[in-house]
């Protein structure tokens, strides 16, 4: 199973170049499965020429439409490798079997029936599938959601009994952070479904979370890779049972802002009285902290994307009397930092030194956050660069380092 | 029943302008059924694609990517109906129930199935369906093949007892003759079947020869009109019983080439060896001629697309030494002059009529083809437009004229 995202069919000749190695691939064996996504910034400006056309923009239409994008990517690359001998099908998302409920630009996976992908493959055949496609039972064309390609891949991986999954794309792996800020950022030779997660979690986009769960869910073993240097990547699988180190990855996000209610009482019911109010309005809360209580009143901070703060501030005010808050403050410039890695939870002095290493940099923390595997600290954006290289040099990460 | 071509949905603004007129009709009553091709140039951007991605270009996959053309348009002209308050659906060729055979880039309508156009009407829902598209027997995406949406359109109107079948295009009807050339034409408006596809076989490319005939077997009212104007167009319907216009229009054809294969023996079987050599390599051979044989050879010119000339041209090289012919001469400057109309059946006087007016012209007439309701002549290229100007003004067509 090989997943191709969209930088790595973004025009003719990425196409003629996927479609040499799946060649090669099949010259090897039997297969493989492809799953493709739209070519470059297709589904993009699909979107565009929707938001000139119109304000409504249903749904079923909107799927109608971007999954022409993935259908032009998908019979361009069989082109290509009928060009080289290779039998090749496209198959829409439909036709590949891929059931989904009705959710119209955010479906989910029900089931999976790839008849005629097994078919396809007993022939002898390459089949290429589609990503991000499926089919309601009311026979509607559905979109599973940007990202959508990663879960295709696996859950057809998954219905294929498929020994892996590769996700094809044009970063060669998973790094222990991002090479732009460190320069010492190595490629991870693996990492747990969990660790997976949880960077994504803290800021990482890909492989999209949603696929690495599918994944974790159904025991499919990932592999993220390049399509334009086909080196071996990062493995993503069942933590092992050797010991895991310590600190896997270093990972900032800088697309959230805080907001403060301050001064609220300090009684039952006040937070979940704010927070239903900003889950009717869709508004994503990611880290919440209340201070301890000194005084009858406390402080609620909590993080939300950028592009939601506006609308959570809007909530917080319209609510501010009644909750009895003396202010709502906005501060759009913090990032986030985490340290992600399995033997976090075996290892107690992990936090502690997380605190030193930003302490000793003279960077504040503003809010923090935990889970097992995971640590993140709120930090001033201007600061978040100098926090992730501090961290990753501390944790032993550089390319050539090892705690 | 409303297609809209290409033009007529050739941008944001087109779209929006066409559901404009679509919500008026709606609101008038039930429906319309709207059939639509793919946005402006995109079938072409969809081929050039394909063409630096592949050399062989298999039918499944051509099929597969030009399809997306008309999805694209089909969602996007149902959203800008949404934002006019008017509830519409889009549709596959395959959802819509176009079963074809399976000759992908030129599949045949075998049966219609519109049991979800059907079903969107009766729920008060304006259908929008792809244009060009089916699905075979195989459940493969077909393709109608160029022009193919009139013909779907046309096969709608028929399985869904439409009244009539407007065809929206960026003329506003069938003109006496093309107005770039004769400033006096003027819109017919009306033309049988039959003029009408003696018209399509004389040069005049819309509507889709095919999609008249289809029309003529089963009946069904064509209504060429423009999307831009709105005007009432040209109606195509069943010969009427009233007396006929003698000549209703003239048309010429710049697009084919002659061949002549010279001093072949004068004996059965040479017209059916070249003709048969040329049917096997796919050249559409339009006019044939052949001279009275007065020394036991004969002389046989015949037309062909100018993009088959060299083609032809080898096949007839070949057979020279077979056919005993004395050479082969190719001619590209050539046109098609013709003459339509249904009451020349009962007028004997018209050939006579045309070739005097050619001759008063001192233009050479070098070929004569003719039906029972068109005469055409093969005249140099370079004379075409003044034999039409000048045989438009004979037979009366003239703006505020009349025979």
């Amino acid at each position: 199973m090989q997943k191709f995202g969209g930088t790595s069919v973004a025009d003719a000749e990425r196409i003629k170049s996927v479609a040499d190695y799946i060649a090669r691939v099949h010259k090897r064996g039997n297969g493989p499965v492809v799953v493709v996504s739209a070519m470059g910034h297709e589904t993009d400006d699909l979107l565009e020429v929707a938001a000139k056309v119109s304000k409504s923009r249903p749904g079923r239409e909107m799927d109608m439409l971007v999954t022409a994008g993935e259908r032009k990517a998908m019979a361009l690359l069989c082109m290509a490798l009928h060009d080289l001998g290779v039998p090749a099908d496209s198959f829409t998302g439909s036709q590949a079997g891929v059931l989904t409920n009705g959710e119209h630009t955010k479906a989910k996976i029900l089931e999976m029936r790839p008849a005629r992908i097994e078919a396809a493959l007993l022939a002898g055949r390459v089949p290429v599938i589609g990503g991000a496609q499926g089919v309601s039972s009311g026979r509607e064309v559905t979109f599973l959601g940007r990202g959508g390609s990663d879960t295709t891949a696996v859950a057809l991986a998954k219905a294929l009994g498929a020994e892996a999954c590769e996700l094809y794309t044009d970063v060669s792996g998973v790094f222990s952070a991002d090479p732009r800020v460190v320069p010492g950022a190595r490629k991870l030779a693996r990492l747990s479904y969990e660790e997976m997660l949880e960077m994504n979690a803290a800021g990482c986009p890909k492989p999209a979370m949603r696929s690495v769960e599918f994944a974790r869910t159904h025991g499919v073993r990932l592999h993220v890779r390049s399509s334009f240097t086909w080196e071996p990547g990062t493995w993503v699988e069942k933590e092992s049972a050797m010991e895991q180190p310590i600190v896997s990855a270093v990972v900032s996000d800088q697309s959230e802002a805080k907001l403060t209610v301050a001064g609220v009482a300090d009684h039952p019911g006040v937070a979940a009285k704010l927070f239903r109010a900003l889950a009717d309005k869709l508004i994503n809360v990611d880290m919440i902290e209340q201070n301890v209580s000194l005084h009858g009143t406390t402080d609620i901070s909590f993080t939300v994307p950028h592009d939601d703060l506006e609308a959570a501030q809007q909530v917080a005010l319209e609510l501010q009397r009644e909750l009895g808050a003396s202010g709502v403050f906005a501060d759009p410039d913090i990032a986030t930092v985490s340290i992600v890695g399995a033997g976090m939870k075996t290892n107690p002095g992990v936090s502690a030194m997380m605190f030193e290493v930003l302490a000793a940099e003279g960077i504040n923390i503003e809010m923090i956050s935990t889970s097992a595997i995971r640590l993140t600290c709120v930090v001033r954006e201007s600061a978040a660069d100098r926090a992730v290289i501090a961290l990753h040099k501390a944790f032993g990460l550089d390319w050539g380092g090892g705690l």
